[in-house]
């Protein structure tokens, strides 16, 4: 196993936050002696690219175990080149604080041994969530969170034996799975809970553009569906779900979501939070003060709410890792709260969240306020110009920025990213506006999205009224039909006949393109209440300035036009 | 003309400034009378597409001139959407504070009006560069700033009149116009006076990847080189250029860069800057309080030297506008200093900057830190993971954040866009270390490149020495010599003989890779001073620790590695 019986530095997990710590650790610090334990074979891959090994995008397995110059992360590896020891298929069954030692299990021969330590460092990541409902013992129920999932999934894939998958959970994972069954071409259901997919970092309206993705790639998507239980019909797994009867398939993957994996910690005496995740200080110390814990297994103090909670996002386990090695080696770090930015790709759909949604936001009591708009990526002359969906979230009385998703082709990237900083800094709507992004055609338009929202916001200051985007879920038609509401459609006359808007449904609808209407406000009933459209909320905003200074009091703007209505 | 002959507000300048304060005032305020005059025929046109026109890339002029929903930008169109007028080819010769007139002179029949102002914006732009060296009155001889002298480009080049093209000057007009060259597969010569190409916003070894680009893509690139005159010969463009003799072109394109166009202001006794630009305060208000000036017509504050500067960007005057706008409606709006965030496509290389380049920040006198990386945009198992070479400014006392310059094919628009928002906050080192950034496979690496970035200034404070790139323009070889200094190459084996790096030249070199060096410590010569290098710098900086460790003294990593050195 290791030849010495102590070390300086003792890490339990090979995966993200563990590593991490040791190489940075190492580095700082190369008269230490660190040893790693990690339990699986398999150590410092990168997790996060297990769905596109499964979808045959990422051609062989050990891509996700080298290093970008071709070198295999190996016990060998990390000796000869990051300067620690790793021991992998070990397991470390008990921490004992009291003698600062731990307790590790050979998975090859069962033998048992203590280990000795200075300063302990808990990297043991999550676990998956164990249903509510009854699971089978089956090869082909699965969930998907370990590389033999991942490997055993591609495996079947290849040789033909799935033709036909349910993923049980639309969040990260689910949506990134039903991406990968698009390209094997499988018949696959998603089922999700929610009456949402992502439920996690995205409201319902912007959600659903990545459920329309997923559909217009050929997945049945089950929202607001419970699955009742999971039997096996001659080893074919056969799943109950309450709002659409028997599903029978090849294979299930069951992403229901993932907790701390904080056993261990629970079981030396360490304090553990509400979600069972570990509970770190800003040093990402434990209650123990010689032990400290980082990634997946750990609860977080959220940037925004200050309060705790649980976010398992790669991204935060390698800064935990950096924290960590920071500290032990002498050094005063600190990891400030989780913000929550989160990317998914669905299909051809960017998705990207960052803070507070506007559910979250509420149930925090704060007064939310939300802007949406549709946006190019870039000005639409120039070739290849895409377009996404914008919502904002912020605090309708202080006017602090809460939070910013995102959806569609274009990109999000970069909203998302300075909007986060943003965030970490407690910014304000105005600060948007003095944002100086970097412009030219090939890349953005001269005016930034965050731009646009920010003058949205200032706009509903002065009295702007804006709907939620006019999708299915925002509960739309029922609104207009119990009001009385009538839309207008600002849009051009060409416009008007090639996209038809199914949520009109059947209410009444005039148009009037917006170069017209200062000329044809007579048209229009000044008792009438007016939801306005157009293409992206654009020419909206500009009618409803129109019709604002015509003396019109009624009259709303529908968020983010057609494009966010996820059509 | 206009039937009135007094507003509330008169514009002049009708593309960008301009278009957006009237744009901007008609929605704040509809009871205001607002008149634009533009004395060209266009306006309101996307100005930096043009080059984009010019190549062909962009099909139809008509497209920089419509809104995103096909509707051309009239005066019409101004008047019915925007809500106030607009006048074209109508020109303000003469400005009068005293009476709050301007005198206005139509472009179609020469005739005078003088009309009245309460407010007066000034949005004139700007104006080229006079050459320092004579220039023929000819139709091939132009500079490259109207939509006439693209749509000339465009004409001669569809008619194949263009066999041979020089450009003079080349800054961001001149390598747009350099890559438009190479779509129609022109005879380019590219002259440029100071040593390297973009000299405004990147230091020498960043700008010569975008030369480089230039070179591989067919284009002669002359740094360092004065042109003397230009004559004709048969109407054929002779331009005589110091080191480089006699060249014969079809066509000149003069982008030497632009001055503001403030000589209306001049006139009537506004403050002019030493750059000639128009001195506003942070509302953009003149010397005169009843006239605001924005735009390319005006200087700005220096967001990080607190100085005046001129930086005629697009996306500025556009906020210009709306700052503007806002202050004439009565609110109290300000403009923050420029940060100078600038991207230009060269080809397939992306660049992009933001704040203080190195060599500027040397001349205001700040202690000067850089550090350099080379990265890929995301994990390199994932497909199309493209790389991009970044440097970080930042003052080596205080830790604050000076400057990003990058350059590759892969994502830099989000490092541009986070570090100036950091700027805009007076960010330091240690802020970029929190910040949390949007992460998945198919977007971005679990570590941002700008935390590397951070990782690496913490650590130059523990004694990293880091070395510029090896490009042809940091001087390396010279130095090499000198110092007797030798090359380590930590790279993999056959990474080693499959990429051969020019500028060892005879230098002595020395390859061990990375995963070797601890064993192979003693073929190292203690007394020796060695310069480090691999793929992208993070192998080198790992053996720097190595080497470090073991107690050797003069060892420096080569910054960016072999993607920082623009091969």
């Amino acid at each position: 196993m290791i030849a010495r019986d102590r070390s300086d530095v003792v890490i339990v997990g090979g995966v993200a936050a563990g590593p991490k710590t040791g190489a940075v650790l190492a580095r700082r610090n190369p008269s230490l002696s660190i040893v790693l334990f990690q339990k699986d074979h398999y150590i410092s891959y990168g997790s996060c690219g297990l769905p596109y090994f499964a979808s045959g995008e990422v051609s062989v397995f050990s891509s996700l175990t080298k290093t970008s110059y071709g070198v295999e992360r190996t016990p060998e590896f990390f000796r000869n080149t990051k300067g620690f020891d790793v021991v992998t298929d070990a397991e470390v069954i008990a921490i004992n604080p009291d003698n600062k030692t731990v307790t590790v299990k050979s998975c090859k021969d069962e033998s048992i041994h203590v280990h000795g330590y200075s300063n302990l460092v808990i990297a043991t990541g999550a676990r998956p969530k164990v249903p509510p409902f009854p699971v089978p013992q089956s090869p082909v129920v699965r969930y998907f969170t370990k590389p033999e999932d991942a490997i055993d999934f591609r495996r079947l894939s290849e040789k033909g034996r799935i033709g036909s998958l349910a993923i049980v959970g639309g969040g990260y994972i689910g949506c990134e799975m039903a991406e990968a069954a698009t390209v094997w071409g499988f018949d696959t259901t998603l089922i999700e809970r929610e009456p949402q997919v992502l439920p996690g970092g995205f409201d319902p309206e912007m959600a659903l553009h990545a459920q329309r993705e997923l559909e217009r790639n050929g997945i049945r998507v089950l929202t607001g569906a419970a699955v009742k239980e999971i039997t096996l019909r001659n080893e074919k797994p056969v799943i109950q779900v309450d709002t659409a009867g028997e599903i029978e398939v090849d294979y299930v993957i069951l992403s229901l979501g993932v907790v701390p994996e904080s056993e261990l910690a629970r079981r030396c005496g360490l304090a553990l939070g509400e979600r069972e995740g570990i509970l770190v200080d800003e040093k990402m110390r434990t209650s123990d003060p010689a032990i400290y814990a980082g990634g997946d297994c750990v609860e977080q103090i959220n940037g925004i709410t200050g309060k705790r909670s649980f976010l398992p996002l790669g991204s935060l386990a390698n800064r935990h890792g950096r924290v960590i090695a920071e500290n032990i080696a002498g050094g005063a770090a600190v990891f400030r709260g989780v913000l929550g930015a989160a990317l998914v790709k669905v299909c051809d759909k960017n998705m990207g969240c960052v803070g507070l949604t506007e559910k979250a936001a509420r149930n925090e009591g704060i007064s939310v306020q939300c802007v949406w708009g549709g946006f190019g990526d870039r000005p639409d002359y120039y070739p290849d110009a895409k377009g996404m969906v914008l919502k904002m979230v912020y605090d309708g009385t202080s006017g602090r920025l809460l939070g910013l998703q995102a959806a569609g082709e274009g990109d999000i990237l970069r909203r998302i990213d300075v909007f986060s900083a943003m965030l970490r800094r407690n910014g304000v709507v105005d600060d948007l506006i003095d944002l100086e992004h970097g412009y030219a055609p090939p890349y953005s338009e001269a005016m930034d999205p965050l731009h646009h929202l920010a003058s949205m916001a200032q706009a509903k200051k002065r009295g702007l009224s804006m709907l939620p985007p006019c999708s299915a879920s925002s509960g739309y038609p029922g609104l207009m039909g119990a009001a009385g509401m009538v839309w207008l459609d600002v849009r051009e006359n060409h416009q008007f006949s090639e996209t038809k808007i199914p949520q009109y449904g059947s209410e009444k609808v005039i148009q009037i393109p917006l170069n017209m209407l200062r000329g044809r406000l007579g048209e229009l009933d000044r008792d009438c209440e007016y939801v306005i459209m157009c293409g992206y909320g654009a020419r909206a905003y500009q009618a409803w300035s129109i019709l604002c200074n015509a003396g019109f009091k009624k009259i709303h703007v529908a968020g983010a036009g057609i494009a966010g209505a996820a059509l």
